[in-house]
């Protein structure tokens, strides 16, 4: 199988999640992605007992690992000598960071006009709030999420899940392939930047639309209601063993799901009987479908309106998707065993023609390909790579580690 | 300024948010996004009253709308024909829609070989659920988000953006974008496929690690505590005005906090030195950060916290958002006056050497573009337009409509 980018090699310089996230979706489609980390590794790579990180794991599975630093003159030489054979940059640090280093753009295209580089920010590279520390529950802080997160009479809350980073990540991986396609016909590379900020702004528009439509009266947290108030019903109901989720976006789905309840006023009172009316009677709605749903379990409630097409889903822990029957043949969230561990990875959300995209192999340890990528791409003998090791300008996976190495880590997004 | 996709025309299918941010990206890369719409408008398009609404226009600045009936043998041959002159097809029915419709893949291909079809779905077209309605709060159910989100002791809760929406939005445009890339080798196009569940699933790391890390006693949901409980401080603290997220991922951050509280245990004690012994003893750690935070504005304890680098923002308001001067500045937020009309639009999360994409055209009026597109590709006349209108196969913005006008609507993802 041809997979798109069978043909492109990216130099990673991701940390934590933004960065790996855009490499790794690049990696699913084909690229050959070098991680390139300071001596210590990146960031989320080991614990502080030295263990492998899970998250590591899931973010680096199927990349290769090159360590160098690129604070010494040398290992920045060797960094500009693998840019000659490269077409993609990635890093997420704070911005600023890239040109302290020597190495904003115009000194990359110098070195290869064809690079694109994509560089995750927070806030972006313009505005006041550029130079924010901006960690993803910061983001979440500043736009809004929190605010419109969780139930009105508690705190505000931030989502579980990392929402900002990842959005940022796979609209930074997008802007990549949008450089790549235009440099099929222009030949050059550009510098594509993506903020946390903006990535996560467009996941609002239910919230700002219900604020502009509603003005000040409407509240920011609706808990589990349509962040808008605009359509009803739309919540999580409570269950016999937990809850389940529904919804009904057009009167199709309304009367499906009023007929299954069985309710006599649901299902026949005219004042229930378009979205409008039943915007203003929220709390009756409401109240009717749970006296429903909570004489069942999620799962019956569930085998019950999938059939009539009505939206519907039991509220599952995290826990259980490791056995979730649907997740498993998906295999999007997957386990490989390699030299007797066991790493959970994921595949690739985005399929061609149906086919799963590049299996990932393991994740790479640290420095594992220093010496292959140096001695392939740039023709340095093991000697010298050696060499290299001893005086701390790269780490070579297997050699012994001089005690006074620096971690060598820096600031990131 | 040339954007990357100046010479790509799209064909939109897109319902409600997936489809629609999909194209909303492409279109500010620079790309002719078309939306398809049926007679009666897409189903986010106009509320009960018939008015715009404000999603509508957030998620469809800067298309055409070209209105036709895909249900008429007469209107599927319309877009057939369109096809030809496009090169990108986006559309997020329920599975099974586009087969039904005699629009599956190998039929598209075989009018034009050069396609590319972007479909979002909620569960992907394999394994058990596939046929479950899927919209943005059932796969949260699903995955676990909600299971993650919110307080321990409240019930779960969705996030308050609709993330699962817009994160599957993304990376459909990312693969549409790959399969570009690819043809300008191959000459040929691919049907892309993202489901929404293997798209959010990836956000889900440091509770899936953590989960792996801590087994089962590990809480599902921690607040705003971090989503694996590995790092401390993580959370968000009261202020004498509101709330202020804090954080530290380094020994760096943690000191630069530390000393700012002027807590003499927090700066001095060896046993809050290492996150790993803070980790033990989160809930103290919390307590004396948060006898420091509310004696302060959350802007107040922004300002000392910045200038040291230590993560931090404050938890504004969605309301407050309008006004905030860096999100004027970036621009993603904005407005545009037309026809005495103020259109709330996105901007391009996405930006290339710097500068801002296509700006945005306020959003299409319901078949504006019917008569111009099909003259301008198809060669048809206005006079066979407007008896394609009256016959109820295509809506010409500006003629009379028929009251027997069936919407035309179909299930979407």
């Amino acid at each position: 199988m041809t997979l798109p980018l069978d043909a492109i090699t990216v130099l990673e310089l991701g940390q934590v999640y933004l960065g790996p996230y855009c490499g790794l979706l690049l990696a699913r489609l084909g690229a050959e992605v070098i991680k390139i980390e300071p001596l210590g590794g990146e960031p989320v790579r080991q614990r502080g007992d030295g263990e492998e990180t899970k998250a590591f794991s899931f973010l680096n599975a199927g990349k290769k690992s090159v360590c160098l630093d690129l604070k010494t003159s040398e290992g920045k030489q060797l960094f500009l000598d693998l840019l000659v054979t490269a077409d993609v940059v990635i890093e997420n640090y704070a911005v600023g960071t890239m040109a302290r280093l020597g190495l904003d753009y115009d000194v990359l295209q110098s070195v290869n006009p064809r690079i694109i580089l994509g560089s995750g920010t927070g806030y972006g590279s313009t505005g006041p709030y550029r130079r924010y520390k901006s960690l993803d529950p910061n983001v979440q802080a500043l736009t809004g999420i929190m605010s419109v997160t969780g139930f009105a009479d508690n705190p505000p809350v931030k989502t579980g899940p990392a929402v900002v980073d990842f959005s940022a990540g796979v609209h930074l991986m997008a802007g990549i392939l949008a450089a790549l396609l235009q440099r099929t016909t222009t030949g050059r590379g550009q510098h594509v930047e993506v903020a946390m900020q903006d990535a996560i702004l467009p996941t609002l528009t239910s919230n700002l639309a219900g604020l502009l439509d509603g003005g000040p009266e409407m509240p920011e947290r609706t808990g589990n209601r349509h962040g808008g108030l605009a359509l009803c019903p739309y919540n999580v109901y409570p269950t016999s063993d937990g809850w389940v989720s529904i919804l009904a976006i057009n009167d199709v789905q309304w009367r499906a799901l009023a007929q299954a309840t069985g309710d006599p006023m649901l299902s026949s009172d005219a004042s229930f009987a378009t979205n409008a009316s039943r915007v203003k009677r929220m709390d009756e709605v409401d109240s009717r479908i749970a006296a429903w749903t909570e004489t069942m379990t999620a799962d019956q409630v569930n085998a019950l309106l999938q059939p009539p097409g009505v939206p519907c889903a039991p509220v599952r822990t995290l826990a259980s998707l490791f056995a979730d029957e649907h997740v498993i043949e998906r295999r999007m969230l997957r386990s490989i065993e390699a030299n007797g561990t066991t790493h959970w990875v994921f595949g690739s959300p985005i399929l061609f023609d149906g086919a799963i995209c590049a299996d990932p192999a393991p994740p790479p340890v640290l420095g594992g390909d220093t010496r292959t990528i140096l001695a392939h791409r740039l023709g340095i003998s093991n000697e010298r790579c050696t060499v290299l090791h001893q005086s701390l300008v790269v780490h070579v996976d297997g050699l012994p580690i001089s005690k006074s190495v620096d971690s060598g880590a820096l600031d990131r997004e």
